[in-house]
């Protein structure tokens, strides 16, 4: 994995990424280290980190790590199927996230991404689907 | 399904479900609607709506109406899964979320989530499975 | 839906679903109909149908009616996602599986399969992804 | 891992498992490797190994192994949910199943199962959601 520059960094956080504070920290075309720090505003109402963090978190570095492979032979990529199951829940410090590739098709890309807290509990775990396709 | 009122509407807009702009339209134990108007803060890179705030709203529609259900029972529901499959893209105008419950059992439910656009368009679906627990 | 003939239902059972007895009763481009009558073979050790046969089935008549509907355009179908929620346990009579499509895409289509058992309780959801691809 | 005795292999292969040829080969409460033999009868019409195949294997390794740590407690294993992704098919030859417990819960266990091939090719993943409940 390389560090991104200063200005993929910033590139990096559009949109909903930045509403919810997604920080990109190392990546390749095999793995993907990010991480979001804990807000009130990231929590459901029983102070947890909403679920739905995690979904996005998943989403986001799997597609961005696909996408960077295949940018260059013209393909875009974009998530086809986000499937997370919640283990423990975090209530404060730092959600990290790892994600690693499973399988590199023609069509499809598989991306396992799991997730600890600052005591390196696993939390939750998402596969990501992402499909590859041509730009139109 | 009944609609919220007031209070309740305000109260269940809180922590994550506030930044991303969930607005609860009706519910019942069985089914919930639920929408979210899009924004650019809402969008992924390509200018899309992130897959994770289909899987937020699923996660949330579909705890809130379970914990609502078993709450005089001493139990709290919290999500255990959200699988989401990504259909159509949604650039504009709002996200309309249905959840329709497909089991209550003794310690999980499970809700069907569709989204669909301004043009009844069916855009993601999401499986929601929720554990119910006494509260410890 | 139609009904197969008896050529197309012999040919249907093939390979593994022959194996585990699977019967086609109707299908469309929209919706499938099939059954499975349970036996001891199709147990796992607590007496309970195996949670692969739901899999199967559903894996099958998703993939079967996907395949009518695109193979006149040269284009095979195979499974690349199946999810299934186990709700109920089936111990005896029939197997009822009903499958809904979702989603017609150009490279995926998306199936909602549900189980019931001789009381119309629902038993077992599959959520079954089919990639349409050319014959290569 | 520990191998089983001939008495607990043999008490392992039972109804489907048994019809289906699942052989297994050592496990523990982390882990479970075990193995079944392509033949036609567990292929669908295309020629490659059926989908629901992956599917049973995963069920039955992840809730044998969880219900070997958890049976002298008064507790059984089921499956809640089994997710698969299909990633490269299998024609001939010995599917290699290796589980790997990522989750073990008060009342949910979590595992991963990967497939691979005679040429160690990672052909499937399923991820198993089991439930863990007192014998009523």
């Amino acid at each position: 994995m390389v560090e991104p520059s200063a200005e993929e960094r910033e590139a990096f956080a559009q949109g909903f990424d930045r509403l919810y504070g997604l920080e990109l920290l190392a990546y390749s075309d095999e793995a993907v280290h990010a991480q979001v720090t804990v807000r009130d505003e990231l929590k459901q109402p029983m102070g947890l980190v909403h679920g739905g963090v995690y979904a996005a978190i998943a989403e986001s570095i799997a597609s961005f790590a696909t996408f960077a492979a295949v940018a260059d032979d013209g393909n875009v990529a974009t998530g086809l199927a986000n499937a997370t199951s919640f283990l423990r829940p975090i209530t404060a410090g730092v959600i990290h996230a790892l994600a690693e590739r499973k399988h590199r098709g023609r069509t499809t890309w598989v991306w396992d991404v799991s997730f600890t807290d600052d005591a390196e509990r696993l939390c939750a775990l998402t596969r990501m689907t992402i499909a590859v396709r041509a730009v139109r």
